[in-house]
């Protein structure tokens, strides 16, 4: 029998630097990866319409007979985690609940800065994980817009970037935040500039590399592993030509992507 | 017999720029917007995509009896503008023809700078229109990606938007421009910005007023401008939850919106 892929999805690019970390940490594993770039983005779109993107997305990944989906966007982890998990066969992971997670251990003071888009921010969906977990943390949130286009433009160290990253986090600091939870697929790009920001006391959890330990520990836990040995395939899929997303992606990989096939999800809509 | 309303559709919020001119030069005419905010931005998506959503939108608004249509975005109006003008019954204007009419019209060193999003400088839509127009003019373009989440964030007159502007322009500076045309439906925003960074000498081409007064010459043309005196009547469509629009449209139409309803286009998607 062989060995079923760890199905990815994300409305654009962003959700690579999640599909990097699981191959840092499972590199045996293959993957396949959804970029609904004819859609993105997400963050600034309705739950019910990324609820029902996201589905489509899952019913086309399914299809191809994963195991586990990542739901590799903040946006889309915030609207449809629950739609996801009641609807599919498979174990769902979202980006939220591990970065909540590594935010609630990792706190000394008690309060903890959340990042994000716009979507990510307003749905709250960070905040209730971490009281969910902690009732105790103080949650305090701010919606970065600006970081996404900084990333996908490349300009994540330079004055530009270094600007946007006081303007916007300067009172994160002044609160006392001693955690910042880097809740965009996009921000670990601009993690150093985040970081020399803040400053060397504010500690950044990466909800990529926290989403990733999770899958592990999940695929472990139910005997799905792929013995270690040989390298995985990893499989891309966009919605829209691909050339804008291997570009873009190429950077956020930290490598060359293989090929990149541009599909429809045409097939997975409801149709009333 | 009423008299019809101008119809003018963007991706998004963009084309309020244009109407707000439209209204400026035509108070009484009736309009009917629409903003494709469930799939917006379409700057980065593929000729295909757009024009395919262009021939939705246009179908929508058809069926309200629209006189003429303003395809109030350059990515569109780049992608689709021939595909509309082939299949409607009515004028369709878009904004790109008007923007580079102007721009040869000013320029006096024959260089002409170009600026917008990924997908309005990669169609090379306005160095063609230029070079219809006049051959000889040089056109030298600039894709300035940030441009637009920074007029959506409100940052049109902050130090990160000067920086971003100096970091965009200075090459065509350099380069002997005297005439830059705004080739984005967000750009106006940023006028103040752009205009002190390129300098007094350099002309700038609102697209968006350009298009306003192609709307009033052809419907005088035929005979169908609404006679003076009454004020018109704006009605406003989006594609996702009105709130954003409504928010960000404020501040680009420079007062309040009215009504503003979602509506799906699925009705109008062709079936295979």
């Amino acid at each position: 029998m062989p060995w079923k892929a760890i199905g990815i999805f994300d409305s654009g690019v962003g959700g690579l630097t999640v599909l990097k970390e699981i191959i840092k940490v499972l590199p045996q594993e293959d993957t396949i990866y959804l970029g609904d770039t004819a859609r993105v983005p997400y963050g600034t779109k309705s739950p019910e319409t990324v609820t029902r993107y996201s589905l489509e997305i899952a019913s086309f990944l399914v299809k191809r007979d994963i195991k586990l989906l990542v739901v590799a966007c903040n946006t889309a982890s915030a609207a449809s985690l629950e739609a996801l998990t009641e609807r599919l066969p498979i174990p769902v992971v979202g980006v939220i609940e591990p970065g909540a997670r590594r935010a609630v251990a990792t706190t000394r003071t008690g309060k903890v800065g959340v990042i994000g888009t716009e979507g990510t921010i307003r749905s709250s969906a960070y905040a209730k994980a971490i009281k969910r977990l902690n009732p105790e943390v103080e949650v305090i949130t701010r919606a970065c817009p600006l970081f996404v286009p900084l990333a996908e433009e490349g300009w994540t160290d330079n004055e530009v970037a270094r600007l946007t990253a006081r303007t916007y986090l300067a009172g994160l600091r002044e609160q006392g935040v001693d955690t910042i939870v880097l809740g965009c697929t996009h921000y670990p790009l601009l993690k150093r500039v985040i970081g020399e920001t803040v400053g060397e006391d504010v500690r950044l959890v990466d909800s990529a590399e926290e989403t990733a330990r999770t899958v592990a520990d999940i695929l472990r836990g139910r005997d799905l592993l792929r013995p270690d040995g040989e390298q995985g395939n990893h499989h891309f899929f966009v919605t829209d030509v691909p050339a804008g997303f291997i570009r873009v992606g190429n950077r956020f990989i930290g490598g060359r992507l293989g090929d990149v096939y541009q599909v429809s999800l045409d097939a997975e809509k409801e149709r009333p």
